[in-house]
């Protein structure tokens, strides 16, 4: 067993808080990493809180994890101690369905193993996230950092990048299409960067006018303001695709009606009832679809990482002391962060 | 000009009643139809009524039109006098956008002309309907009958037929597949019948038990009683497909739930908010798609026929005196009607 500290929540309306825990001894596929960077999800906020009622405490987050390999079981074949590795959202899943065999591990027909607040495969025990000095994770879902990436801004692609990725790649995103991206968020700002590095025209639509500029910095080729009646209307039968990083309920309809016939509205960031709802029309008379997706497979994760390390891709992140999450969590509720909060772990030792 | 005499309704309080009017000489491109057959479909009688908002009087219904060639336009080239013939939904589409390019006139970006109700690209006169003695239809929108069809059987394969048809191809639908069909109603009964011959395994929901052995008739090899409650949980992320003809508002999402991941619930009966809404989760957490159709293009309508009259398909019909088309439309508001009426246009004359 490995003594590990962390920050976790002990009930839904406690704040995060230190707490000494033991990672468990390795098993003959299992990787141990002294984590060094974790980012901060919306998803981490929404667990703590218990928002989505399926959280267990000690409830400790993070899916972002980069860190170094510590040790290795008997039957690890792919790292060595010291190689710098990542651990996305998940950590096991049944790897003998229909969907683990085709590395989509996220659709795991039992379920994957999330990285924290599911119960071990194994043992049952409650996993602990990477708001923590390590973890111990089955090889088969530890990634591999390629060269090149700055290691702390490369954390969010564990989640916010695959998340943003895997559905362009999966929807044939390329050349000569034209992608709207909905929210500019953690996601979003990542799906502008992988959608032009496909080789596609990037639109953001964004509620105000003040986002523009910064919007095109981040790579956007134009912008809609969504509130803008007149532009939403010129811009009807324009897209291929829109990527909705939306994270609240909103109305897809004016949305749908900015896509081509045969187009695709790609929900990553709503799971709540999509209220108002849509109207089929706008499906039905345009042979539109409205398509929902989930992070990505371990393979695929892969694949991200090492697209963003040839294409220079990282997340603009803000650097976090673990000390200051709690207020890092209110910035992050407000919308108050550009884009991404990373804890660097040594401020776990300060 | 060729007078002609077929049934309209005046305004939308008005019952269908027989009119006298005149049928455009031929353009160069034209075909004159003396019309045999003519399915009723409910879009007739939502038309008819102006349930849609966009009628325009008189209204002339009928889109499943077979009938026999009288005359050709100086540069028709691919149709005789006594050819077999039909005209669908559409008679008219700009023929140059992107949409027409790829043989979806359906999907026209200017809007197809239908074949009734709708201003004609050249004259501006508002379209008549197959619910007459004869129709004159640019030689692009004329299909072939293929031999071996039983013709007043085959007309619905022009309107229920493309349209349950279109998408299970553009979906690849085939063998390994399952695939669940929503609705048993004029639609539902082609798509068992087209989901089977493309070699699926085919299950049809329907909510009373009593409806099972006709669904088990028609092709299906499984029923499921959406209404119970235990036999919709057992089906859980089951098919690939479904095909969904239900043309009044329900709740996708128990539906949403027997898909598999990558599932994808195809819309083509519904015109109105889907209410009550998705819930985006059920999208997200598994990859599914709602998915829109609309009948299908001139070609594949051309195809359809050819693969009805390939695979011995037809539709279930009930013949019908033109002068009982408001008793019929009566009946089929009931739903009433297995599976479609079709008018002998014979009885026009009697």
């Amino acid at each position: 067993m490995y003594t590990a500290i962390g920050y976790a929540a002990q009930s839904s309306t406690a704040p995060l808080a230190p707490m000494t825990f033991q990672r468990r001894a390795l098993r003959a596929d299992d990787v141990a990493i002294d984590i060094l960077y974790c980012g901060v999800c919306h998803s981490d906020l929404h667990q703590a809180r218990n928002e989505w009622g399926i959280a267990v405490y000690p409830l400790m987050p993070g899916h972002e994890i980069v860190g170094r390999v510590t040790a290795v079981g008997d039957k690890v074949g792919n790292y060595q101690v010291g190689d710098l590795v990542g651990v996305g959202c998940m950590v096991d899943s049944c790897r003998q369905c229909e969907a683990c065999h085709k590395d989509l591990e996220q659709y795991c027909l039992e379920g994957p193993t999330m990285t924290y607040a599911t119960p071990d495969r194994v043992d049952g025990s409650n996993t602990m996230g990477g708001y923590s000095s390590s973890i111990v994770v089955s090889e088969h879902f530890v990634l591999r950092m390629p060269q090149g990436l700055d290691l702390p801004s490369a954390a969010p692609i564990l989640c916010a990048g695959i998340t943003t990725y895997s559905p362009l790649k999966h929807h044939g995103v390329g050349p000569g299409h034209k992608v709207g991206v909905l929210g500019m968020g953690g996601l979003g700002h990542m799906g502008i960067k992988f959608a032009k590095a496909l080789g596609a025209e990037v639109t953001v639509f964004t509620r105000s006018q003040a986002k523009a500029e910064e919007a095109r910095r981040q790579g956007a080729d134009q912008v809609i303001v969504s509130t803008d009646e007149a532009q939403m209307r010129a811009a009807a039968g324009r897209f291929d695709f829109l990527l909705d990083t939306i994270p609240v309920q909103h109305d897809l309809n004016p949305y749908l009606e900015t896509l081509k016939f045969d187009g695709v509205h790609i929900l990553v960031g709503l799971i709540e009832p999509i209220d108002p709802p849509v109207h089929a029309a706008n499906l039905v008379l345009k042979r539109r679809v409205v398509a929902g997706s989930l992070i990505g497979g371990i393979a695929e994760t892969q694949e991200v990482l090492d697209f963003c390390a040839e294409h220079g891709i990282t997340c603009d992140i803000e650097m976090l002391d673990i000390r200051n999450i709690n207020e890092a969590f209110e910035r992050m509720h407000k919308g108050d962060v550009k884009y991404r909060f990373v804890i660097d772990m040594a401020t776990l030792h300060a």
